[in-house]
């Protein structure tokens, strides 16, 4: 029998923690005098309702999961928030359809940034907070997940960063607490310090806070339809692109950094070979500005500095339409997508230690090839990489782009133009935000989709959040079998 | 030391092979007195000069092959083969520049049938002939790599297909002698029945026996601009698809099947699957095409069985510009050239068995996840895959991802536009022929791209063709390593 009853726990604590936080924004309007407060403070009387029911119902039966109730819980977590958080979305002055206001919950939560939402120099607070709310939410979720949940679920090679080998999956509830607090509070306090790094470098303290929120998240949702680009200033840029990056990086460090050992922040694999990568990206794309348009040396590494950093982190700021800078500059820009930061970190996409791997794997190969009596074992981080940790990898390597490929085909089939469709399966799967093309490019968003559109984009968010695996696993007959 | 003289011995031998057969164009045109027979023979003496001498000089040193000097040798004969090939195209009074000869001479000894040629249906016949032989000798001569080559320098995954598990490195010479007796007699009489076929469709001979040639080749060169639409024949049509699957089948099963033993050919699982997945492409380009033209049932279905097996088998003949359907057909389309026919074939691409062997890791991948303390075993054919084989099948998609990104971005930055771009790489690396747009679509040719980008894409069709391992170890440092 499947006991649904862990995961109705679970949903039930985490909406009651929704809702709570949704009284925030009910108070900042409620001070400004915005009569959406009432909305905010209703979602929250309807969220709280019914997680602390649920929470109620199913209370005493902690502590211990099975792998199939984790991969249940996982995907059924995010759905639940989603749809609840899409409340005060949906109900606000901005009249958006509940469509809209799923995918924009979707898109916070799970850090894409994507919007659906037009005039938002002109949205009422306490949405603008809620956003970001939102997408600081999902980024310490998609931490506490990588590091407590996903590594025993063994998805796409995530065990690799088990911190204990003798973590099985019963040990999920308890470790994710444990995890949780700890990272919260560094997250909390980087957070605080990106607001204040924003507020000297001439934000208004809203825009400082709820900024710094999608900043560390890698979210990339803004107050203003023109994004960071609405500051014009590049200090404010140089903010966004430092604590893009410090979202980015392994959380795990910092907490070892916060313990007075800093070495592994600067010695780990992932995160050197992040920074060459960054480096190398930025300097074609800055060489490449500067062939194509007028722009002089500094204002073209501004440009590439911050977008190439945006999106690899998968943010999805942008500080101008990098598309107009040639045909190449999209191509660039397309493949940029799927990068992603380090594992354990707010940012999404394929991530650095998927390539380092499958790079040591060829090596492992070609020497193989080269050498058919010899024996080479790839390695990683100094660990020997087992086959299980290699299949997986390259599993998710096939499953990202075989997803990719048919999401982009059925966005297509309902009539999307075959570049909108493409970058928006893309951004979404990758969770960064902006496609490319004149709908949903840099100067766009996807309020002019179709309701279906939305509908799959959303999936597509979830499923590349959650490692694909996670949800996919859903889908499968072998899942449900006896 | 690196001893090259075994290499050079193959390499004269098969340039020998090459400069005879060029005298069958330079017969062909001195009987129509045709002044292209001067070239023809001069080319055949250059080429017969250095292939002999190549051979004199190096004779005796056979038989040991080095796993390395196996590497060299695959990339080079094709290499000197397309080479010396180029001499009479580039002579000839169409006067195309040793750039063009040499792309064209590439294209159709890797089967891949795009051409830079414009004006077809006024060329010489010698020269016709010449670009059908040269299909039909890389058709051939990839077989015999498939089935005797390959497997041993477990490149792809093709271990899979290794006859006897005692093979080595050592044995390959005498081995690929032995099988490419036997296999070519085959091949001769597929071609003849081929050529008999589209004669009774109605073909004029000479028309006839280039298309058998090129058409069991899975090349795609026609001696008309306009391809087999030329002959606006539902006949023809249908000879033409039978001999692509034809082509695109294992031909070591073909071989059983004359020893008296045909049921491996009906239960080979990568036949079987190879079939499903035609039925099934076909049944979506004619519902689409339905959908989205005038065109009646049997006009739509005649189309889009057509094209799809000719782009799924890498053939890349045309008999209508699918890109006019809907922006889906051409993502469609797009996705179609990559998969291939099946392994040990005339056909290019990923080819089928890898697309079967991922299906299995995933499946052993999820039900690992699912059980994380049960053995699950990914096999088949009904034979086990070992991790050397999945890391191998996994590497090949790894990369020929990579390298479709690379060379699609490298010949972006040559100029060509997106689709050009993309659709060319795609083309090339799996040895389709036409790419999209309307430059190089199947309405185009080749002819007007720049130099660099003809170059770039003799590279990818040399990738693709040898199974992209083979030709990259030459640049890896490891390779050349003591």
């Amino acid at each position: 029998m499947f006991d649904i009853r862990p995961i109705l726990l679970v949903v039930g604590i985490l909406l009651t923690t929704l809702g709570c936080s949704m009284l925030l924004p009910a108070l900042l309007d409620l001070t400004l005098n915005n009569s959406d407060w009432i909305v905010f403070a209703a979602s929250a009387g309807l969220t709280l309702f019914v997680g602390i029911a649920l929470a109620l119902v199913t209370w005493g039966r902690t502590a211990k999961l099975t792998v199939k109730q984790a991969f249940v819980l996982t995907t059924a977590t995010w759905i639940a928030l989603s749809a609840f958080a899409a409340l005060p979305l949906s109900l606000s002055e901005l009249d958006l359809s509940y469509t809209d206001a799923f995918f924009e919950a979707m898109s916070g939560l799970t850090t894409t940034g994507a919007t659906v939402i037009e005039g938002l120099d002109r949205a009422p607070p306490g949405l603008l907070l809620w956003r970001g709310i939102l997408q600081w939410l999902g980024g310490i979720g998609i931490i506490v997940m990588a590091v407590a949940v996903l590594p025993m679920l063994q998805i796409g090679g995530m065990q690799l960063f088990r911190m204990e080998s003798s973590d099985t999956s019963e040990k999920i509830l308890p470790r994710a607490t444990q995890i949780a607090g700890s990272i919260a509070t560094l997250y909390f306090l980087l957070t605080g310090a990106c607001a204040v790094a924003y507020f000297l470098a001439g934000m208004r303290l809203f825009d400082a806070v709820v900024h710094s929120m999608t900043t560390i998240a890698t979210g990339g949702f803004s107050n203003y339809d023109q994004s960071i680009r609405a500051f014009g200033s590049p200090m404010v840029d140089t903010v966004a692109s430092v604590f893009m990056i410090v979202g980015s990086l392994p959380f795990v460090l910092y907490l070892q950094a916060t313990r007075g050992n800093a070495r592994p922040l600067f010695n780990d694999s992932q995160v050197r070979f992040f920074a060459v990568l960054l480096v190398i990206l930025i300097a074609i794309a800055w060489a490449y500005q500067i062939q194509m348009t007028e722009a002089d040396g500094t204002t073209a590494l501004r440009y590439a500095t911050f977008n190439v950093i945006s999106i690899v982190t998968g943010t999805g700021y942008a500080t101008t339409d990098y598309t107009q800078w040639g045909s190449f500059a999209v191509v660039f820009f397309f493949c940029a997508m799927f990068i992603g930061g380090c594992a354990g970190s707010t940012s999404c996409g394929i991530k650095i230690f998927r390539f380092q791997v499958v790079l040591e794997m060829l090596k492992a190969h070609l020497l193989r090839i080269l050498y058919p009596h010899g024996v080479f074992v790839p390695r990683y981080n100094g660990k020997t990489l087992t086959d299980n940790v290699t299949a997986a990898v390259l599993s998710f390597f096939v499953l990202f782009f075989l997803c990719f490929i048919a999401i982009a085909l059925v966005l297509n089939l309902i009539g999307l133009d075959n570049i909108t469709a493409m970058s928006a399966a893309a951004s979404a799967m990758a969770n960064v935000g902006p496609g490319l093309g004149s709908i949903i490019g840099p100067d766009g968003n996807y309020g002019d989709l179709p309701g279906e559109a939305k509908w799959i984009l959303s999936f597509a968010m979830l499923l590349g959040r959650l490692e694909i695996f996670a949800v996919l696993v859903l889908f499968s007959p072998l899942f449900w079998r006896q």
